[in-house]
């Protein structure tokens, strides 16, 4: 086949940047991972991280001595230089704001969080979150000089739906705030950096996919909480839907008769498996539970209606989610919450309600497990997604324009906290 | 915020990109359409058009006025230089193959068929159709020296799951074959050409999300016929899955205690949406149907019986594409098979049952339509994957490697029809 001039050129380039986005997205790793991640062989891989290393655009942290089982040589483990670049997760929950700041080489530098009430309005939130954040220059020396991006993860669908008519007030009264306008333009205003805002669900779903070492690029992702949430990656994207409802797994109708759902349907899954659901039918079976402590008690000591109740809710959330392993094919299924850690029944009766759902052979069957995160971790979620979507690679030194030369590698994270000129 | 050097070459490069994306996935657009596409300002556009144009990388092809309903002047269309590629869909079918060649602006520059008994081995069927891209070079003159792409439609699951269990024997005892090995490696070996190769009711899912001047983002697609087949495109790609079975919404279970199902299961939609289900379901309740021909007289005489089991069947199809909304939030549903040309009943019956299982927002809700492209249009699919997929833009002329000139904005498609060197 004919090569026009310039092709290898470009072929270099795209390797080379494949070698940074896989380093950006995984954070620190050993020439070894890097080969198997970005399918280059080891000689190809070793000239690009070569050069790589010479332009400074990537050092050396550390060996992977540490990590490592067994015996053997230990890897040196390459990332981007870490001071070259920050990122920054915000997630708002209900009634607290939680913010973590991280390196180019995925290290965590600082954390914080701030309460407020669930009836605090957005403009409020977004002041308190960003005072936050300027707290935590004063208490850890960050001072986001090098700011990549910002991910920021909010409850509730994002973008909001047109006309912002859902989600509707609750039975109770409650009335769902629809996503914040303005909280993306004030953070972007402030430091002059891409955002990224999403459902906080969602962006779990990403932390989901991507941790530990077998990130997986085919996810189902479910929370059940005081609703039931979910989210999706699929080849290796975050799904938003064409109006920002992608993954409401929660209302998907499992019985057209059923209870009437917050939503404005009948018999949405949430109406079966989200935890005022579940307490409340194990009230009508008799057994009086006020909270997710209660349940906890209940499960401790194997109270039958407690292990009914739960199996039937996951039987239901099995069969939802088999519907949607059939649609969507993922490797994985993830089931989050606090109420999954305290009742294992839920994950291992979805597992079997699910793998009846499925075509009778196991090279289809996902893995179906417990949430990695907690609750808490919304912040690592929006971290995930600007780790997934920053522009840095569209600005990383080109041959013609190295920047540090080797004195690079001996950058540390403390490089980092410098102030903006 | 401090920009390196070379930053402006760069953005500028990917306005580059992007527009010749654009024209590679839609064909010859006006600069209006690519503004739109794009997200440019239309002066920012011009000058990307006519630096593009200069290097002969794109050409004006026509004017819209053909198209172009009421007054006004007539655009200029723009398009990759025709005769600068050619792009191979190639259909496999149960019993026959279908070729068609385009060129670059998406002109249809040859096609043909060629018929095969449902038994022909693999190996026969892709020598019969490597004997039909011959045929066309006699036939249209078409040599394929510009041959940037193949796509190719395989029925069944691709690539097969591992063990290749998967589909088992029908209860009738026919074997359904499995995706064929090899057939990528003969056409690639013949053309020396990137290869890819679909499950083709997943490429006309493809075909229908970028069909029309409409084309949508995300879109279910669910075709009726012996079985139920589907297929996602998400976030503007096609949905393959961890292991080749996304789209399986055919098999999504409706009823455990419903009827067998070929794959293993019972009770899944397949058994009660696919053809040969409705004919049976008829004969049931009294209306004895041979065939698809049987059911279109019956639904012409308005017969009560073929009405209410197609509307039942539509309704159980309606909650599981509800079901899959719910998931993934699509702009548009499509249902595909000739059976919903003959009885309009079932889209009607399905998006009825869809709104129901939807949050009570209009804005929520995905346009339920019929395929606009027929089965025998599987071709036009594989193209689209190619079209979507090439690495023709990976090595369009750089500034620096100017090919043409002004000169090439003459080529016709006639030109691309040269031999290869």
């Amino acid at each position: 086949m004919q090569m026009p001039s310039g092709v290898h050129a470009l072929v270099r380039r795209t390797h080379e940047e494949r070698v940074l986005r896989a380093l950006q997205e995984n954070g620190a790793m050993s020439r070894g991972e890097i080969a198997r991640i970005v399918g280059l062989s080891r000689t190809t891989l070793s000239e690009i991280t070569a050069s790589l290393l010479q332009r400074g655009a990537i050092v050396i942290v550390d060996t992977d001595a540490s990590r490592r089982e067994g015996s053997g040589r230990p890897a040196e483990r390459l990332a981007l230089d870490p001071a070259s670049a920050q990122f920054m997760g915000v997630d708002f929950g209900h009634r607290r704001v939680h913010v973590v700041v991280a390196d180019a080489s995925h290290e965590i530098m600082a954390s914080g969080a701030t309460r407020y009430d669930d009836t605090t309005p957005w403009q409020e939130r977004t002041a308190l979150a960003l005072a936050l954040v300027e707290r935590l220059t004063a208490e850890a020396g960050v001072h986001y000089g090098a700011l990549q991006g910002i991910g920021i993860g909010v409850p509730g669908p994002y973008p909001a739906p047109e006309g912002r008519s859902w989600p509707r007030a609750t039975p109770s009264g409650t009335v769902l705030r629809p996503a914040p306008e303005g909280v993306d333009v004030a953070f972007a205003e402030r430091f002059d950096a891409p955002v990224i805002v999403d459902n906080n669900t969602r962006l779990a779903a990403l932390a989901e996919a991507i941790s530990g070492t077998d990130s997986v690029a085919d996810l189902v992702y479910v929370r059940l909480s005081d609703g039931v949430g979910g989210g999706l990656v699929v080849g290796g994207q975050l799904v938003t839907g064409s109006s920002g409802l992608a993954g409401e797994l929660g209302h998907v109708t499992v019985d057209p008769a059923g209870r009437p759902c917050r939503c404005g349907k009948r018999g949405c899954l949430e109406t079966v498996a989200s935890v005022p659901a579940i307490l409340a039918a194990c009230w009508e079976f008799g057994l009086p539970l006020e909270n997710l402590r209660d349940l906890a008690d209940a499960v401790a000591r194997a109270h039958p209606v407690a292990d009914r109740v739960l199996r039937e809710a996951a039987g239901v959330l099995g069969r939802v989610v088999g519907a949607a392993t059939m649609t969507l094919n993922p490797a994985k299924v993830v089931i989050g919450g606090e109420i999954t850690q305290l009742a294992p029944v839920i994950v291992d009766q979805v597992a079997a309600t699910l793998g009846a759902d499925l075509f009778p052979t196991a090279s289809a069957a996902p893995v179906v497990e417990a949430a990695r995160l907690s609750d808490d971790d919304g912040a690592i979620g929006a971290l995930a997604a600007v780790f997934h979507n920053s522009p840095l690679l569209a600005r990383y030194p080109e041959t013609a324009d190295v920047k540090g030369g080797a004195g690079a590698r001996d950058s540390t994270t403390e490089g980092a906290a410098h102030v903006r000129p």
